[in-house]
C-alpha cells in the first residue's frame, strides 16, 4: 500500500467538499494548501463555464480526477476528467419496480457509451448507499456494479466511495474482482461515516471522525491495482461547509496524510 | 400466494406502531379493531409485568408473533412469544472493525444458543438495513443471515423486514435460501420506505404510502413456504405516533388487505 503521509501528490478534493466556493475559489484555495487535483460538480462548472475553468485548472497544474455527474461528455473531455461519475437514478416517479429500474440504467448506460468511447471519457458507475436505492441510485453494491461493466464492456468501470460501500461483506471479494479488469476501479472516494448520522445526505465526516477502516478499504483497492488519487468528497450542511475553507482543505491534507 | 383481502387472520401488529400506548392499550386497541396477533417490545412488556401481560394475552386471544429485542428468553417462553427477534448490534465502541464486530455476533448468538433450546424459544436474526451497520446491526443482507444460520445450526431463523432489505439485488435469492430450509424464516415485518425519508431512525412509512412491492416480496416469502402473520412496525415519530390508535390499527388493517 501506498504511503500517504509524505505529500498530497495523490489526493484530489471534490468540490462538494467545498460547497461555498465558485469553482475559481475552491482552485485558488487547494492550490494554496497544495493540492493539485480536484473534482468539480457540474453546477460550478457551468457557472465558471468550461473554457475558463479548463484554463484555470491548467494555470493551476491541477489534474481533474472526475466530473460529477453524469451526461456530459464534451465537458468531461474539455476539462481533462479522469471519468464521468455516474449517478445512476432511482425509481421512476409512481414505480415500485426497483428491479425494472435496474434494466433501465443498463439499457441508458448502454445508449450512452457509444459517445463516451467517441470522445474517450471513461463512465463511472458508482454504486451509492442502500439508503439511496429509491430516489437516487439503484447501484448499491460492487457486485451490482461489477455485472453491470460485465455486460456493457469497453469504456465502462467504477467508482469506489468507501462511504457507500463499507458496510458490505462481500466489499473486498467486490474489490478484487473489480482490479482483475485492467482499469476498472477509476476512482476512490473517501469520507467517513459519522455515529450517529444526523441526516440521509448532508452529514458525511471528515476522514478519521467517523468508523470506516478507510486504510483497510484502500489497501483492497490499491492490492486490485488502483493507482490513482484519493478523492475527498464531503457533504455537510451544519459543519464543514459552514467552516473557513482553508480550514476545510488544511483538514483534508491532514487527514489524508494520518488517517486514509 | 395467500388471500389477505378477506379478513385479518394473519394480521399482527408490533406494539412499536403504536409507541404512545401500554401493553393493555395496544392489546385492546387491536382486539377492538379485529386485530388479533401482537409483537411487544421489552419495554411495555416489563411495564406490565410478564405475568399480567401473559393473562391479557389469552384473555383476548392474541398470538405474540415475535418478542422484540433479544436477550431474554424466560420472558419469551412465558408469552408464548413465536420468536425472539436479534438486534445484534454494531460496532463496539472505538471499533472499526465491521468484520470483528460480525464475529463477535456470531460467538455471541453461539453462546446463547443452548439455553434459548432449552427453552424452546426460536432466536430471529433481522438483517437491518445497511444505514443501521455502524450503530444497530452489523447483519444486513439476506446472505449473511443465511450464512450465519448455516453456521450456528438448530434454534436460530431469520425475520424478514421489508425495510430493510428491500433494496437488495440478491434478495429473492436470499429468500428463497432461507425458504430451503424447514422452518428458518420465522418472521415477516411491513411498512414502507417513504420518499423523501426525512429520519434514519423514525420515519417509516404505512404500507403503500412508499415505495416498497410488498405483494412481490410477500410472493416469495411465501413460495418459500413461509405461513405465518404480516407483522406491521412502524416507526413514525411525525406521523403515526402522532394519530390516534384507533386511526392507525383501522389504516393497518386496510393497508394489510388491500396493499401487502
Amino acid at each position: 500500500m501506498r504511503d500517504l503521509s509524505r505529500d498530497t501528490t495523490f489526493l484530489s478534493v471534490n468540490t462538494a467538499t467545498l460547497k461555498p466556493l465558485t469553482l475559481r475559489q475552491a482552485i485558488e484555495t487547494l492550490a494554496r494548501n497544495g493540492v493539485r487535483a480536484i473534482a468539480p460538480w457540474r453546477d460550478r462548472l457551468a457557472e465558471c463555464g468550461v473554457a475558463e475553468a479548463a484554463l484555470l485548472l491548467a494555470d493551476h497544474g491541477m489534474t481533474v480526477t472526475g466530473l460529477c455527474r453524469g451526461g456530459m461528455f464534451d465537458e468531461a473531455a474539455a476539462i481533462g476528467a479522469q471519468c464521468l461519475v455516474l449517478v445512476v437514478g432511482g425509481l421512476a416517479a409512481g414505480s415500485r419496480d426497483i428491479a425494472d429500474a435496474r434494466r433501465i440504467v443498463r439499457d441508458g448506460i448502454a445508449a450512452l457509451l457509444p459517445h463516451a468511447r467517441a470522445t474517450g471519457v471513461k463512465l463511472a458507475i458508482e454504486p451509492l448507499h442502500p439508503m439511496y436505492a429509491a430516489d437516487r441510485a439503484c447501484i448499491n453494491t460492487l457486485a451490482q456494479a461489477n455485472n453491470l461493466c460485465d455486460a456493457l464492456g469497453d469504456g465502462v468501470g467504477i467508482a469506489v466511495d468507501v462511504y457507500h460501500v463499507w458496510w458490505d461483506p462481500a466489499l473486498e471479494a467486490g474489490i478484487a474482482r473489480a482490479g482483475a479488469i485492467d482499469g476498472r476501479i477509476l476512482a476512490f472516494h473517501i469520507c467517513d461515516w459519522l455515529v450517529p448520522t444526523r441526516d440521509l445526505l448532508l452529514d458525511r465526516g471528515m476522514m478519521g471522525d467517523g468508523i470506516i477502516d478507510i486504510p483497510r478499504i484502500r489497501s483492497w483497492v490499491e492490492a486490485a491495482g488502483y493507482r490513482g488519487h484519493c478523492e475527498v468528497e464531503i457533504f455537510s450542511a451544519e459543519d464543514w461547509w459552514k467552516r473557513d475553507p482553508d480550514e476545510v482543505v488544511r483538514t483534508c491534507v491532514e487527514r489524508y496524510q494520518a488517517c486514509c
